[in-house]
């Protein structure tokens, strides 16, 4: 162990878990470590600071370690400007990139700290004017500064909250063994609480929503302003709007038997649409009369309809480039505070990518894979609920009526 | 092709897939054949006939053919009586017993058909005093009369009902995208017209049951009549008496936390049982006031607790040994209709094998791979739904709750 | 039942459940029927014939029968050519199009039967110079003329092969309870045989397959030509290149330990390719010098990169807009024989999709709700092996390797 | 928070988590902290140290919380002796007892501590001549010395290596995308070097390991010492016993078809077994020459082979009484170093309630379900390998082969 260097971290450095992970990551990388100060936060609500010199075999060693220690709000003692290089070209990165996590992040630049802007996992920061700005590698342009190395960065991992919350820290286990019916009384009351203090909240959907007969809940939903922004795929749309036209999904009716005919449904769904022009000038013309895509349209609430291979015409609202389609939904995104996900593992992981961790997500499938996915792919503060959909999303806005009526009354008293 | 031999078929031949399978068995196995007669049943409601010539390499590959057809319905055209041979000991069996299947099974027999009684899969038939009797092998006595080869068997497979039902013919899909609103109203539908009709309901179930807050639910139903028998496993039982003594099921309370002191609760409530001397008499002392187990007593439905090397405990009712508590199964069996197994996959295909063909089986497990396993060890019959127990059962017996009333509220005009 | 109608069939039609079908179809739909002539096939190669007068409750009733009988084979007695309509706009379909299975279709036009070109699921048929083009949704043009009902259209569903095979009819069960050994040697002996016999095979996969540490075994088995074309998205090839050039996937390492820098190979990975123009660039320079993607372009194989929306990048060799990527696979697959699917349900539903039925498709994944929903979605013929990609791809290229060498030794003698 | 009380914590207290899950409990359960010294150990190999003041509202809370805290290892600051409670009845309990975890665990007693004898979890423990003894419920005798309380009751949990494992600490995440063929050699390194440490190697499996045809590489590992006792059920002998002698496991051959008669083969296996009067008979009579339970026998390593109600037959050597069953899996597990169990979540949840947390468990199973509820239900020190025992134990055998060829080759340089 011949390299040597001083980090320190600062927060609820225990219950938070941040020591723990810092001193397991010198381990698992073969490191040495010796803790020079820790002040350990007495009470509940005090924090803690440490300083740690970290060993490595040699520079290139003691780097890798410390470019780990970095994503986990380890700091480097002395500061220092971030440091910076020129993209030598369109989306080609200059060597030791910076790249994000989906944690708040700041860049030290003219001797102060600058939040960077619309940060999400796995991107690089380019600084521009003053402005530090979370950049994905397919935005890259010639000339870009990009931020190389960790020095003068700063991530501030999300903490545990002091008391016990459905979204607890740690507490994301994939579990069917839980009291279902408890479960959507707790999510009800978030999502009643998260809009009362001014939140924006986020569906994401799959089609299984609308061939599992959740899709009236979810217009509910959406029709009393518990969804601020939506987004799905052509499926969704297409499915909603062929159950409006002519009550099936996929030909499948609301007893779920196939009806004579089967997908051409489907088609005539899109077909119809493209005769209008468009959904909202089919709602317009007063051909569509309601459904998750009419609340949105008729609610104002955007909603984002990206492609995929598996679609069928595409609807004209559809963004059938998907890197169009992926900016939209960064751009959709911003501002949110809670995700709630819905029988899609495409989708789930696709925002879950553009999601900063303080984002409040919940994924709700039957497959637990869903949820292990998303987790897998860095969306580790998700909350899986494997349950059935069905049966799920009607219990819950029927959930949130009960809640909200209670109020209404008990204010009147 | 060496050998032939001429069988016969009668039924719904072709929308039962009697003769599809018939066919697809002789090819698969590599043998011939040539169709002497075939009657086709005209309309709906009329059966076909037909006579087919079997041809195999040998008389071993022939008889293996038969074997397999045998099961499928077909018989030889020359009517004999069974054979039999002696069981050389306990346990052990002649050379080429017959080896029942699940489907209604007759016995020709002094030139008569008998019925075989308590039919259900892979056991004997032993003939005794004009009697033909399903015996497990675990239960062949020495000296015992034992059916061998197919000779004088006619098995009667079920066939497609005329119209479509619920438990419809060839649906036995798993699939998790069906409108689970819907499909509980069917069943609903189902177990009340089973019981108007006289039917038995018996219902199997794990601990998810409990964990998942839907015991309230099982509860109700076993109060209301609609269960005639229950049969579980030790830590179903536990768990209820658990959550009805101390509000929890192992140690996890209805909203889903841990509360102190975690598996204490489940050893306490088997302790609390133990120091009564048994649930009936916790229930008779007024320890136990209500859960899945009081109202079975209480109702006096016969509920069957059969041990695992999981238990802890076990609780006095449990019947420990295996042996004993198959038997005790299949007796409380029989006679049995509908069939609701939820949430366990042991005691659901313990069940299965132990059911005729005939019976009316539903599979309810979020995990698909309880149903798919349920039908290859040869429940075919099973109906699998994957949904989540802890929404779904409170949502059927509201749904029960609601068409009863209706039911009531309609005759009153 | 007011409405009556004749219709014939033709084929192997008890074997492979064609007649079955069709009459389950009739009473499922509450429909009547009398079989007026029945000639069955008295031997294994002798194919039935059937003409069945179908009764319906009233015309609407009866048409919605008859389309459902039409898919399945049935025709019209009397022989008329095909109807078609105009389409009146783009993407805007006649009332009554005929919606097209993955079965061969024949449409009746000018006296005479045309088979209809690249027929796949979920398309229209258009007429055109004496040609019928399967044409999806999203090509229809104002003015083309579309094929309208049943008249003079015929399908020709797959027959169940006269002896039992790998790819057998009606064994698309998904088990995880295989001898798995075993069927990697029957699959190695499919693949080899359809090669000799100068059939083309599609691979279709996903990232797990470079994660599991199967991409060596796969760009083996296209290096020694038993792949025709290859269809994945982005993530394969960055991963793929990824490996390549830093020996990690996600910044995972062969033994599956995180190294430092975690997803940032994954960045670099692109941004060296965009750095060289296109992946071939950086072949040619050099620089990417095995894998997946390298032995395609070495091998002229063709290769399909679809686009979606949690791509990274994308890489330039990557089809963004989803429309453009569907009809680049369409023509890719095409005379395609065999697909074998690993590891994505996206891609594996979006090629099932564009495959006529007749194509042996083999989808490999360790969830079995990928194979479920593929046959779900209409892909009926595909034969599902729950396995581990990371074992079963390696013990495969190792299988075919020993066939081939035993094959040239014998062939030696 | 008027009740407070201290507590002191000792080991590698930051990186093992215990700590953090410390100061999460009290958090959670809604009570408060002071801590009053907190030493940190400095380098990797030092402990740590702490004191802390802990506070509830009341008494009840209190102990609550100190209850849970004793669980992760803390201890009241005074050191007393236990105190114990007689037990009043058969199976029935003293107020306030002592329920194990599965952690070391030491009692107080006459002024020294002493090691709880056979520890595991969720029982009680029984003072007795200077010894403690864990004792299952079903297992408490009227007149028994009960532990009750935490006072003068230690819990060691197990601490992080100071370096990275394959069995790693907090590592225990249930993936199918890990590189599968690098994990098999990893874990035929660990078996290897547990052996030649003269570790003991205990085997959980369920009949997916005939089925799947993996039987003959466990026989290999058997017969070249590789296990020293072996834990199954009556349905894996049967097939294994059933594959010897007829070459089919419920009558699939090795070529996964169904052969003729199907089933009955199993039951023959069974009663040729009943013939002999038990497999051991069978083996020296010369009519069992193979498989599993041959080698164990052949070898003598102990084999458990428990009933469940699933259970054809069952073979003589089976413990049909589940309490006895246990009883025998309980003493053939003491002294076991690793557990490997495959393919069964009945006997992996059921020995890992078994088995203290020093053992190395690794589930292996396809249905990653099984891995996820054997954590659950408290074995958090298992690894899950989600992948298919057919291909995965014939490679885990040849590698270990390979290894230990490689071994000898070097040794004799």
């Amino acid at each position: 162990m011949n390299e040597i260097c001083d980090i320190e971290m600062e927060g609820h450095l225990i219950d938070s878990l941040i020591l723990t992970k810092a001193l397991d990551k010198i381990m698992d990388m073969g490191g040495e470590f010796q803790i020079k100060t820790f002040r350990i936060g007495e009470k509940k609500n005090d924090t803690s600071y440490v300083q740690i010199t970290v060993m490595g075999r040699d520079s290139i060693h003691l780097d890798q370690i410390l470019l780990e220690l970095h994503a986990l709000g380890a700091r480097l003692i002395e500061i220092e400007d971030a440091k910076t290089q020129i993209a030598p070209g369109e989306m080609v990165v200059p060597k030791g990139f910076y790249s994000t996590t989906n944690h708040s992040t700041f860049v030290r630049y003219g001797g102060s700290w600058v939040e960077v802007e619309n940060n999400h996992m796995d991107c690089l920061i380019v600084l521009e004017d003053g402005r530090a700005i979370c950049t994905p590698l397919g935005h890259i342009k010639k000339g870009d500064r990009v931020v190389v190395g960790t020095t003068g960065v700063k991530v501030v991992p999300p903490e545990r909250p002091r008391q016990k919350t459905f979204f607890g820290f740690m507490s994301n286990e994939v579990s069917s063994e839980r009291p279902s019916g408890e479960i959507v009384k707790q999510l009800a009351g978030e999502i009643i609480s998260t809009k009362k203090s001014g939140g924006k909240i986020a569906v994401v959907c799959g089609p299984a929503v609308v061939h599992t007969g959740a899709a009236p809940a979810l217009a509910q939903l959406i029709r009393d302003s518990y969804v601020d922004v939506l987004l799905a795929g052509n499926a969704v749309a297409v499915h909603d709007i062929e159950r409006q036209l002519f009550g099936t999904s996929l030909g499948m009716n609301c007893s779920g038997s196939a009806t004579s005919g089967g997908h051409r449904n489907h088609l005539y769904a899109i077909s119809e649409i493209m005769a209008s022009g468009s959904i909202k000038n089919a709602i317009d013309q007063g051909k569509l009369k309601g459904g998750i895509i009419y609340e949105c349209i008729n609610r104002g609430v955007p909603f984002i309809l990206a492609g995929s291979i598996r679609d069928d015409g595409p609807l004209p609202e559809v963004i059938t480039d998907i890197v169009k389609a992926k900016d939209a939904m960064e751009k959709a995104l911003r501002g949110v505070d809670m995700t709630l996900m819905m029988s899609t593992m495409l989708h789930s992981i696709a925002v879950g990518n553009l999601l900063p961790s303080r984002v409040k997500t919940i994924c709700v499938d039957i497959n637990p894979s869903t949820v292990t996915k998303l987790m897998d792919r860095g969306t580790a503060q998700a909350i899986g609920l494997v349950t059935d959909i069905g049966i799920f999303l009607p219990r819950l806005a029927e959930e949130i009526d009960r809640m909200k009526s209670q109020e209404v009354s008990a204010s009147c008293v």
